[in-house]
């Protein structure tokens, strides 16, 4: 048998032996370290978190018998070899906690050493039998043997003082002052600097943890047509126009400007107006439609402008503090140059056409999907991949992808990853409005930010449960809620009712419950609420179809309220976090109340929705103080942001009332505490 | 570079990228198995049946896109290379089941492979073109190279039939005909047995199952001590009164026979009666202070007989139907023969001593714990380990393992694991009264069945809260729960109260609520209930120190209704099993109701408690119909298996009334029909 078969054996063997302990490794390793968060799927996936967030790590840790234990938390930047070490802490329970600030972007690890700690255990014991007035020299002699050990493991100084203590404590000296040495605080000190750690159990895995931009966690999108930002009715915008449209867009306040798809559009089985299956001369067709003999993927539409025009669209957008995001949408229109250089990445017909996208019995015939079972994958992928390395090059730096889960989890999977490996710094929007595990899957396996079921959670109850499963179950270490009251392809039935309050309901529940939220516009802000037909949630005239030309200064638009909302969200650090979201008591079920909080607390801001687009509604909230940190016998102050309008609460129940012919919603910023008389300096 | 140390690096390499996808294996399997059960702490434990259950898996599985998936679930013996296969079903919400039986002692594992079934999306989406009259020839050669390559795959006769079917799709036929051929349920069924697996997921792991007799789900326990099994008073008892015993035990209808520790007793800080510091002369001491010059583990205390007397008392035992259990208690008196032969296997003080138990200040003087950290370690497991040996030599095949969380968790499960391998029949009951945690870990790393928190369970939401979280959560999957209202450590203060409906009350929730369960003997059925002193749960006069002489015929002995409840546990399934367990709510909350079922639900057993021991307790009790599968509509029947009463009720509100000073129970087993007249012969 050749050495290599030998190996090939006994690796199998272990790999059946994987559940038995191997007792060469493990016998003295004492300390059991299990149930250990954040982990996504036991480790096969990483958390998500932002730079500047602090991790904390949690695991139920423990050990046979009564000795002590202590655990540490290790950390690093993946790319680094050097781990960092911060002590945990017991909680309740059998449970520990420690904690670590993620500085840069990229991937962290973190693991976690335990061990018994003979010395704590001997100082804990020797402090009871103390107690007890039951000491006897011996007790000392241990210790001066753990002090001694501890020696061995020091440099000097601390290794020659820990001898002497060692040796004053092995010396006949009086009670009283071998007490006082043995359980000085500053031999304790010293003691913990040399653990013992020769047994320490090391947790079988290293965690990964992936770091994004802050934007990851809180941004405002604005999702507009750059073909209909012409000021001229019927001509077709360029990104000259869409430039001009960036200062108004800055002024509604948001972050991320979304375009879709920028590319040359298919001409056979183009779409017209309205999605009719034949286009009329002059109908530009739909922009998902990619690809003509213009260019693909990675060129731009003639009539939109240039590279050139496009670079300068994104560096005037950073010049406001905002991002460009592209759409992704991996398909082709018949036209795509990629039909004809690389048809193996299709599927063919056995008439050698090519298969065009269908749900039968309905085809479309404008739209041929990669084919990633094709013997070509590996460089489909890769194809695809630099899709978005050009964009990247351009300048881009966030992405929201079209229909993901309509192509093959584990390319999203290798693409994101060796993406973000290059360019931590970008992010990733799914937009896979689905089932829910494929959803999730899709975060877990890379995505920065989801679409949500927000758009068709009306009610309090599905959106109190709804918004309670993102954020207060596991669900949160890797989806990232981003929460749209409308899209292109979603006119929901609530906007349908076509009020302003629906509009401004929706607009409050996405800017409040999500600190990430988009809009499209300006369908929004303009209140487009008809269908294209009952029964349907695709727009009249859509702008998938045609271009539309949008009066900004039609006196019924919501920019001002949702410029507002966007400075109170930039004010409030409550609102730019998700995790921190609280429900609360309403005895009217058309009003729905919760709280958010910046991480630290001290930013606490209140909101009150009437949900009833129709109705004045009216009734007590009920504020759990003690948890709000509000001090329950002391009035407090609420201060609507919405209207300047203040309240002096006290207690936990308050009346509330909102009339959605007017502002259907409150976000009050909570001050916990009135100024007294002896707040004030003239008191002193 | 060596080609060694190019491969180390690799190595290293592909670890830091183990999240990462390798694409030279994963490209097109699109399919995703996750959140697969049973699994526990994601596979690093196995998850735990008995001989004929049958192991339902489910699964998140799901792909990209609209495709059709098939999945399948693969399992084995752990010593077998062969898998066996079954078809898994969709649920609903993309989970999968499917379902195997283990019918051997032992381990088992299992997996799951999942594929696009492109066969079944081409079937699935002809039927829809079939429907809208919108099918073309295409779409029927597309089916026919679908099924040559299954004719690939295949053997003949079904290769040379798949072939003759798809030349006649290809052949230029009448529409309708064509059809019939394309849509055959018989083609179907030939062309499932052929999938195109080639590019199967396969689940990541082979989860374990391990399989123990079926005591180890359904048990009943009699814990005695043999020393105090003598006929005549202040005699020592022997194992030949132990046999004299068993029929008494056997008629009680217990199958378990549970001793505690049989071997030599230590003569140094040997405790006295009522655990007093010194003993008396004459006085026998601690059965778990073990060691004496005659001999340890594997020895017999000389009073109790030879290893000859105890084969006997193992085969009479067996002759009655029940088992012997011992009790390991790894510890060892001052005068072991460990401590003269193996010091190293204790902590050495540095005066030389071994260092005794304690628990600061209290000093245990009369017990010498092993110390798991010693450098022979690996001789200690191996020795301990050998205990267990000799004693499954003797015939014995369950353990109850005193404390096993003062001893090292790597040990256990070594040592679990080792023994099961080889005696795949050996039972172990874990006796760790500790935090919840710890007694999880020891049931996730081998023993087979464990105490619980019971005996201090004793109002209603507490114990509902408790018995959910056993049978209804998934630590149902590796602890076992053994239900005890005594033992000879734990004289509840419930039980202190001292009448009959006190022991009947708990007596009749363990052995309801418990498919295992036991109790500690004779001082339970004869309400032994003095504390050593008010506040202490020790009985005064405890077996633990002492011989007692016990008087089984006393007149107000529950002997009587225990074996009747043990005959009932016997021939009501629904008694045999913990999962089936459900909570019913009752208007009075003295009252406790909850019905068992057995797993295919035709035996159906309602318990009924009156939690209160002094008064008469009435209400009624809400039973869901439906899911008991009682008609809504009709009578059925409720027959009190303790009394022989029936009640004939109907509709899902029923008066029950219950006085503690008869029976404070009722255990029905539900008919769930009544016969009506064309339920008689006479009828027809």
């Amino acid at each position: 048998m050749t050495v290599e078969n030998r190996a090939l054996i006994d690796e199998a063997e272990e790999k059946a032996d994987a559940l038995a302990v191997s007792p060469q490794q493990d016998g003295r390793r004492r300390v059991i370290i299990e149930g250990v968060s954040p982990e996504v799927d036991a480790g096969r996936f990483p958390a998500k978190r932002t730079v500047g967030d602090s991790v904390r790590v949690e695991a139920d840790i423990f050990t046979d018998g009564h000795d002590q234990i202590a655990a540490i938390l290790l950390f690093r930047q993946e790319t680094s070899a050097k781990w960092m070490e911060v002590p945990m802490k017991p909680i309740v329970n059998d449970r520990w906690y420690g904690e670590f600030s993620v500085t840069e972007l990229g991937r962290y690890r973190y693991t976690i050493h335990a061990w018994v700690d003979h010395w704590e255990t001997w100082r804990r014991d020797l402090l009871k039998r103390i107690d007890a007035n039951n000491d006897t020299p011996i007790d000392y002699v241990i210790g001066a043997q753990h002090i001694e050990a501890a020696a061995e493991r020091a440099q000097d100084p601390d290794a020659g003082w820990l001898r002497q203590q060692a040796k004053f404590l092995r010396s006949d000296t009086a009670t009283a002052e071998r007490r006082e040495r043995a359980t000085d605080l500053a031999l304790n000190d010293v003691m913990r600097r040399y653990p013992d750690r020769r047994f320490a159990t090391e947790f079988e895995r290293e965690v990964a943890i992936v770091v994004d931009p802050v934007r990851a966690r809180f941004s405002s999108w604005y999702e507009l047509f750059p073909r209909s930002t012409s000021r001229e009715p019927g001509r077709h915008g360029t990104f000259a126009d869409c430039e001009a449209r960036l200062p108004y867009i800055a002024q509604l306040g948001f972050d991320v400007v979304y375009l879709p798809p920028v590319h040359p559009i298919g001409i056979r089985f183009r779409k017209g107006k309205n999605n009719s299956v034949t286009a009329e001369p002059g109908d530009f067709g739909s922009p998902w439609a990619i690809g003509a003999p213009e260019g693909g993927h990675k060129a731009i539409h003639p009539l939109l402008g240039t590279a050139e025009d496009f670079r300068r669209l994104v560096k005037r957008a950073s010049e406001l503090g905002m991002q460009i995001a592209l759409d992704i949408a991996f398909q082709a229109s018949p036209d795509h140059p990629y039909v004809k250089d690389h048809e193996e990445w299709f599927r063919k017909r056995p008439d050698g056409t090519i298969q065009y996208a269908e749900n039968p019995p309905k085809k479309y015939q404008d739209i041929y999907p990669f084919e990633f079972e094709t013997p070509k994958w590996l460089e489909l992928w890769q194809e695809l991949k630099s899709v978005f390395v050009y964009w990247i090059e351009q300048g881009v730096r966030i992405f929201r992808v079209d229909n993901p889960h309509t192509k093959a989890f584990p390319f999203w999977e290798w693409c994101i990853g060796e993406l973000k490996r290059e360019w931590p710094d970008v992010l990733f929007l799914s937009e896979a409005f689905t089932r829910p595990k494929i959803m999730y899957r899709l975060a877990k396996l890379g995505f920065s930010q989801s679409y949500t079921y927000f758009p068709w959670r009306n009610g309090k109850h599905e959106l109190i449960a709804y918004l309670n499963e993102l954020t207060k179950t596991p669900v949160r270490e890797f989806f990232r809620p981003n929460q749209w009251p409308n899209t292109p392809d979603i006119l929901t039935e609530f906007l349908q009712l076509g009020t302003r309050a629906a509009f401004l309901i929706r607009f409050l529940l996405a800017a409040t419950l999500g600190a990430n939220y988009g809009i499209y516009g300006p369908a929004f802000e303009l209140l487009e609420s008809r269908p294209v037909r009952p029964g349907s949630e695709e727009y009249l005239d859509s702008e998938k179809y045609q271009i539309r030309f949008w009066d900004l200064d039609r006196p019924n638009s919501l920019r001002e309220i949702i410029s507002l909302v966007n400075r109170i969200r930039h004010e409030n650090p409550a609102l730019q976090y998700d995790w921190q979201l609280d429900f609360h008591p309403v005895d009217n079920d058309q009003l729905i109340c919760y709280s958010k909080r910046s991480p630290d607390g001290s930013n606490l801001i209140l909101v009150v929705v009437n949900l009833d687009p129709h109705h004045r509604q009216s009734g007590f909230v009920d504020l759990p103080l003690r948890d709000l940190q509000i001090e329950e016998d002391r009035p407090y102050q609420a201060n609507d942001l919405l209207t300047g309008a203040r309240y002096v609460w006290s207690g936990p129940r308050n009346y509330v009332e909102l009339d959605p012919s007017s502002i259907p919603g409150h976000i009050f910023r909570i001050r916990r505490r009135l100024r007294i008389e002896t707040d004030f300096e003239y008191f002193l």
